[in-house]
């Protein structure tokens, strides 16, 4: 992502100036992140400004926004049907497929995390838990991390407590997923990959 | 997201003592935003804090950030492979394979700014561009929105102008791409599930 207006750098020229080791190829694209302050901050994340240096030598303010990091579950049955809510984004004021997902608390277990917020989203206790998938939502941004988990088994323990979070709760077709990830029906990033992932390792 | 730590709300029930139609069923799920000042801004983006009606009636304060939306775009050969950048970010402090991608400027086309992208970031200017997907990152948290483009031919037209934004550019066979997902070797979420649906679309 282009985050900054810059010129053109003569990157491998520059490092040699800078007195970096030209000869480690990988100084002349990683940007060195020396210092990084906080300039608002609240309950959910903190917005930092960094001081950051290109591979040329020249610095960069660049704004960055630490996160907690994001737990995310969902079951596979037998039948290859997958557990999803349907629910409206305020924020995006879009509708979706999505799937169970919340912020780890101090302390959580990331696994544990997502198999709370599932019971707690959807009504079902998942089953043993395996890691499918971690991602950055926007790495050019932030350092959120989601990390996603699938069971293949769950039981239903009943009506969910976080009903307001989600219209309703499904079981769809993973064969019907790559059509409504490409409609813009998992209009999540985080819940599009896994979703595709998910088809891949079921459906081939 | 459990966004807000929440007791048990009765949704139902609590529309119709808000004077909400409770017949209109997606009223008990859609949470309205009243309203929304600014508690902070830079150049990139805004922080606002959103005065949110739960379907109960009951009030909660929201922060949300509001970002530019992204333009992303690669190209597939033939051979079914894909251009893709191998960069280091520095916020996440992580590897991996991405594709090229950048804020869309005041009054520039989406299509227009992910082939710009594209160009500066790889040195190859793209064929006609479709689109493929655009996704939201972070949902939950941003308005942000990601659209991502392809093409089915590419023209070399030099040494990329922002080769400071990756160690190197190369073409990766999409039959690749699920293992290197699954892997974590392309930790953008908006970018393995547009690698996962290219590898759907044209190896099925």
């Amino acid at each position: 992502m282009t985050a900054v207006p810059l010129a053109h750098p003569h990157s491998r020229q520059r490092v040699a100036q800078d007195g970096l080791p030209s000869d480690e190829r990988w100084l002349t694209v990683r940007w060195k992140n020396l210092r990084e302050r906080t300039v608002y901050e609240n309950r959910w994340f903190r917005v930092n400004l960094a001081d950051v240096r290109l591979p040329d030598g020249r610095h960069l303010d660049h704004y960055l926004i630490r996160l907690r990091p994001v737990a995310v579950a969902t079951v596979v049955n037998e039948a290859n049907e997958v557990l999803l809510l349907w629910r409206h984004r305020f924020i995006t004021d879009a509708w979706g497929w999505e799937l169970a997902a919340g912020v780890v608390e101090d302390g959580e277990d990331i696994a544990d995390a997502a198999a709370r917020e599932m019971e707690e989203e959807t009504g079902w206790r998942p089953g043993p838990l395996r890691h499918l998938l971690s991602v950055e939502p926007s790495n050019g941004l932030t350092d959120a991390r989601h990390h996603i988990y699938w069971a293949e088994e769950a039981s239903y323990v009943g009506h969910p407590e976080d009903d307001f979070e989600s219209d309703r709760r499904e079981w769809v077709p993973l064969k019907l997923v790559p059509d409504m990830v490409a409609r813009g029906e998992v209009p999540a990033a985080n819940m599009a990959a896994a979703l595709l992932l998910l088809h891949h390792i079921r459906l081939g």
